[in-house]
Parts: structure tokens; sequence; C-alpha cells
């Protein structure tokens, strides 16, 4: 957590009602970090459902492995989270320490040891002990109910800025549900699955197969299409938990994907995610500028997504746009270096609205005035039109300023 | 060219004699700077022959594809090298003004269009006027040999903090023959043919084709195996001319790829591309640090080099090595993001001779003050064995400094 908040933050934050049947507890376990919750619990009421989506990385940490496997049980009753120590690349020792803290929990909570999911954020390669869990969770678990969403999105946070919370009410059937989810995110931002953590929490009544089959189309646009620094995480984890309490108030429970009453519920949840993905890029490390990147005319929408996050990607687009400099010449050498198909004579570049280079060449009448005028704005869209075919794709990410250096030159220490 | 030479600089720069067969000058075009050369012509004697490899951009500049097209004359007579503006991404202008300077290259050495090669390197996207070679063009060809390859390496610099040169002797037949090389470099370093700009001069006498495999083969493990930022520009050029003059010496004429006289030459070569490539990135912008990185035990040798390059490109390995921090976590994340096999309780990984961590966690004993301590040094081994199979790579890159986003920042203004 950093003493000063990132411009791009939100002006003002909402705090959330907690949905109904989640009953949330924060504490402060000491696990790294002095004078600040570090560790949330969520409990669930029995019938909870839940899905997830995890990192790609060949190197996860032991409560993603974790995690997949208890997803198998369709059932969730506690999630338990911890900042300052991811429990990656942690070995035999990591694995103990998550079957423990599962064990105790389950204890604590009244449920079997696989309905408990558990997600750590924080140093890698750090051993952490069980007895860090073992020794609080009795007294947190006593505790739920008593913290709220932001409460909650507070004790994830590791050089995030702000705590990142949203919440939504949409109409399932003829019944109001909510949902509410909460995200960490700022640096090692390059999800393949999902950011580093967030966490999804609704009363609606829906099957976990269903549940799945929307977060994993949902997570495309919005966390998948999000990059901070190329850099995928081992932790990476997005789980949605459905309470169904909305149903003892009339809302139909749903079983089927195909089933048409979910269509606001699939609209609302893509949109509150790509909100708190967007979160996470205002967050990212040392950022002052939130960019969007959209790609057209690629040869397919795969290949308009490579192209934008080679260009997302970039420490020298990153770089110029730290420096509010229009330079579009290192937009041509990111999609030039993509690998894929393109065609320098095609292609048509906007800062904005702004025409700057086509078919080859800057345009004639370019004002480095205005693209620079642009270029200091806090919101940037850069457009990249190929010429060639009708896929396309968007991604966010933020610059590259000399703060990032600075954070992650001494993150450990 | 910064009025601070970067910290990794050599301590004293060699400068050769010319190689016999080429006459160097150098001049004040004011294409981009004040005050200093920023234009090389090196004139080459008849029956020169010459091989390159170039950027694999998709937008190559304009000059890589006239060299491109010139090459398959295999002879060359004139190399024209300008710094200060790449002329790329400057559509039918640019090619233009390729095809004006080597006509009025042509006419001044007395030679075919097609026995001119040319070079830009700068900004992309700015219009490259024609007239800023033709004006000067009569002129500089006249004072051919004035120059020295110190001179030729300090007029193709831009970010470049030093002046890249190296010459070898090495016997061929029975008779020494010399091999001088000159490169530019500092950002934009992901050559995926080449560097920047290089360009090799030797006296020896060896056809076109065989010179062309010989450097194909020698750039794989120099020139392609750095990256000071993952970027690759859309101007990489290595090239390398045969005079032949040391025939009169004795030398024997080599036509054949398979001709064992050639040994000692190919080695030397390779290890001169080696050297410059590694100058190159010793002037990374912005870098402090040195870094190799050694991947063992993939499964094959292109899966081990795309590992390596996916820690050598990890903005988060970066930082933590210009912070000094022994942060090894990342390194794991890395070669998690990589795509390729890798089994997380198999890893081992050295900084140094130091074993920090293996089979899935932190060795016993363990000492963060041991890791620290290595981490202060300016040349940095980073080795990583996968225990999965035989391939390997080697990989060179700098640290992720501030300084790095202070320059590129701001570089068009």
């Amino acid at each position: 957590m950093s003493a000063t908040v990132s411009p791009l933050a939100p002006k003002s934050f909402a705090d959330p009602e907690p949905v109904e049947g989640v009953r949330l507890a924060v504490a402060q376990a000491g696990i790294k970090y002095k004078g600040r919750t570090d560790l949330l619990v969520a409990l669930f009421d029995p019938g909870t459902t839940v899905a997830g989506v995890f990192t790609t990385s060949k190197c996860p940490s032991a409560p993603v492995e974790w995690c997949r496997e208890a997803l198998k049980g369709e059932s969730a009753r506690a999630l338990v989270v911890n900042s300052g120590n991811a429990n990656a690349f942690t070995g035999l020792k990591g694995r103990e320490t998550v079957s423990e803290t599962a064990k105790a929990a389950a204890k604590a909570a009244g449920c079997k040891k696989r309905e408990i999911f558990l997600a750590s954020t924080g140093v890698i390669g750090e051993p952490l002990p069980p007895a860090k869990f073992t020794a609080v969770l009795d007294k947190v678990v006593a505790d739920a109910g008593a913290a709220r969403p932001l409460d909650a999105a507070r004790a994830i946070m590791t050089t995030d800025t702000f705590p990142k919370v949203l919440s939504r009410t949409v109409r399932l059937g003829d019944t109001d549900v909510t949902i509410t989810g909460i995200a960490k995110g700022a640096g090692m931002i390059a999800p393949d699955m999902a950011t580093m953590l967030s966490f999804v929490f609704t009363d609606a009544p829906i099957k976990a197969q269903v549940l799945q089959g929307m977060l994993s189309k949902a997570v495309k646009g919005s966390f998948n299409a999000i990059t901070v620094d190329s850099d995928t995480s081992t932790s990476d984890t997005l789980m949605i938990f459905a309470t169904g309490a909305a149903a003892k108030r009339g809302a139909p429970k749903i079983k089927e994907a195909s089933d048409r009453r979910l269509a606001a519920f699939k609209k609302a949840l893509k949109g509150l995610l790509t909100d708190l993905a967007h979160q996470v890029v205002r967050d990212g490390e040392g950022a002052r500028k939130f960019v969007q990147i959209d790609v057209t005319g690629a040869k397919s929408a795969a290949s308009a997504k490579r192209i934008a996050l080679s260009i997302a990607n970039s420490p020298l687009v990153k770089t110029a746009i730290a420096g509010e400099d229009a330079n579009w010449g290192r937009i041509v050498m990111a999609v030039g270096k993509a690998g894929e198909p393109a065609d320098r004579d095609r292609l048509a570049i906007r800062f904005g609205d702004l025409l700057v280079a086509e078919k080859g060449e800057r345009v004639a009448g370019y004002s480095e005035e205005e693209a620079s005028a642009y270029m200091k704005r806090e919101d940037i869209v850069i457009s990249v039109d190929l010429g060639l075919g009708r896929g396309k794709g968007r991604v966010w990410t933020c610059d590259l300023t000399k703060e990032y250096v600075a954070i992650n030159g001494d993150y450990r220490s």
C-alpha cells in the first residue's frame, strides 16, 4: 500500500452492502505488513455455488493448485485470502500451509475442507507458516459479518494505492439480484486467465457449471484484455461465489447456460469485470495515464489482440506515453514486431479522433501541436487500422514511468 | 549521444587501422544533430562481396528494403549510413530518398546503383529529404580514406553513449586477414535478425554466398541473443563487406562454405559479433548492469531460448536487478509465463555460483546476505535449470532503470 494514491484513482469509493448470504471479516494477521489488515475471510451460506479461472503460469502458487482441485466439488462455504506473501514456489511447505489452513477454516466454519477456497498475494518464494492463519482463524470466523466489501478490498491490497470494489443490481426473472466484486492488482499484471486476485459475490441462484461458463467467457474481454507490465503472475485468481439467497425473494434457480433470463446478469457481470479490470490498470504501478488500444482491420480477432498487446507491452510506446510524446513511429515499430500479418503501406494510426498516419506515412498537414496536446490527457485512445480484414481487438494498459522502476527496484526490502 | 557515458562502457577504445580495400569518410550532414558527424560513407575496392541480415519487422524501413534487393547482386562498392532519422514509415517519399541517394552515391563512386548499400537510424516517421545526402556526397566521397573505424562508429551513434568498434586478425590459409566491425544500439533492441546497425569489413577474399551462410549462422548466438527492451527495430541491419584485398598477399579465395581454411575466420567472426552485441547491451539505454541469462535442461534449444528471453524481457526481473534485489521469485514468474514446458518442482535457480532455489522452493540455508552481495556486481549471471531435457540457451540483457524511462520519455523533443 502506497502513501500516494494513483492520480487515475476514482474520485470517490462506493462501499456497497455485503451480498446476502455472504459474511465478511478482516484481520491483522501480521503476515508481512504492520498496522493494516492483511487477511480476508468470506463465509458463504450452505448451497453456495462457485466458479473460477486461474493463471496459465507453468509455476502456479500452492493456493491456485488447491482451488483448481476444490472447484470440482462445485460448492463453497468459505474464502480465505491473505496479502503480503503469495505462497508461490514454496514447495512441499507451501502445500502443507494450504492444507493446514483449509483444515482450520473448515473446522471454524463447520464445513468440508474442499468447500474452502484460498488465495495469497505478495512476495514469491518466501515460506508462509500455517500458524499465521491457524492462530487467528477461529476469531476471524466468529467475527464474520463485521466487515464490508470495501474493508475486504483493502485487506487484499499489496502495492495497490486504492481499494477496488464495485456493485451492480440487475433483474433475474422478476427479482433484483446483486453482484459485488473486489480486485487487487498493481504489478505483475498480464493476466492470461484473470488478474492477480478478484472475487465476485452474488446472491443469484446459479448452478456452478452455468456460472463457470459465464465467467470463462466474460474474462476474455475484461481481465484478459489488460496489461500493466506484460508479466503474468503465478497467482492470478478470479472466482465468483453465488449464494442463491435471492431465491427466497423469488429469483429463479438457473440451471442451464442457455436460460434467457440470464441475459441481464451476463451483461452486468461482463460490465462489472471490465470495470474492475480498468481499476487495476488505473492503479498500475507508477501509472499516470490510462490507455485504450483498439486494433481493427486485422486478419482475425486473435491477430488483432496480439498486435494490440504488442503495442500495449512495448516499453518504448509506454515511456513515450509517460513523456506525453506523440511518438507514433513506435506504434509502427510495435505493429511490425508482433509477428502478425501487417502491411506497412495500409496502416492507419489515430490518437483519439486525430488521424496521424495512413498508407505507410505521416498524413499531409500533420500537426505535432495537436498530437502533443492530445497526449497531455489522462485517458488516451490509440487506434490502429491494419486494412487487411475484419478482425478487431481492444486492450487497456497504462504508461511506464520512473515510479514503476522505483516501486519494483526494492519491493522486497 | 549522451553527455554521460555508460558505466558499463569499456575503459578504453581501440582505434584499429581501416581494413585494406575499404576507405572511410564521415561528415556533418545536419540531418538532426548539430555539431557532430551524422553521415558515414565507406568505399570498397572493385570485387568486394557482401552479405547481410535484416529485421523481421513487418514494417521495415526504406533502406532495409533497398539493401535486401541490392544484395542479390552480391557486389558492393559503397555503404552510406546516416544517424538522426531512420527513414522508416516514410512512404513513397522514403523510397525516393533511398533511390536518389543511391544514384548520387553511384555517380560519385563510379559504380552501379545496386552496388550502393544504405542504412538509416533515428526517429521513425519523419521525412528525410534526399538533398541531405545529395548536397554533400561528392565531397564526402572525395574525402574517402580520411576517417578511421572509430570515427565511423561515432558517426552512426544515436542515444549510444560510446562508439562500438572491434578488430581481429586471423589466419586464412597462410595469410593474416583482418575483420573489423562497428555497431550502434542503445534502445529498441530485441534483434530478430541483427541489431539496429552493425557493419563488418574484412580484406579476406570470400564469395558472397559463403559470406552470407557464415553471417546467418553467426548472428544466432550473438546479435540475435541480446535484448535491451524487447522492442524490435524497423531498421535492424547487419552487413559484412569482404574486399578480397588480402588475396594480393596470398590469402586463398574462398568459394565453398565447406572450405576448412575458413575455420579460424568463422570462429573469429562469431567472436567479433558476440563482443559487438555485448557492447550494445552494455550501452543499453540507462543500463547499469550487464546480465547473462543461461537456461539449461529445457525440452529443446528453441524452448530454452524463449524462456531465457522471457526472463531477460521481464520488466519485473529487470527492475529488481536495477534495485540490486535478489528477487528470484520473479525468475520463477518469468519461467512460468513463457508458455514453454516447465515443471515448478524441478526448477533450480542460481545467481553466479550461488544456488538459491531448487525442487520448487528456496534452498535450505539460503542466505539473503550472500544473494544481495552478488546482486551488487556490475556483471551478473543468472542460471536456470529446468531439469526436463538437454536444450540450452543463452541471452544477454541489461537492467531497467529510471534513466531508460527518462531517455525514452522525450526522445523526439
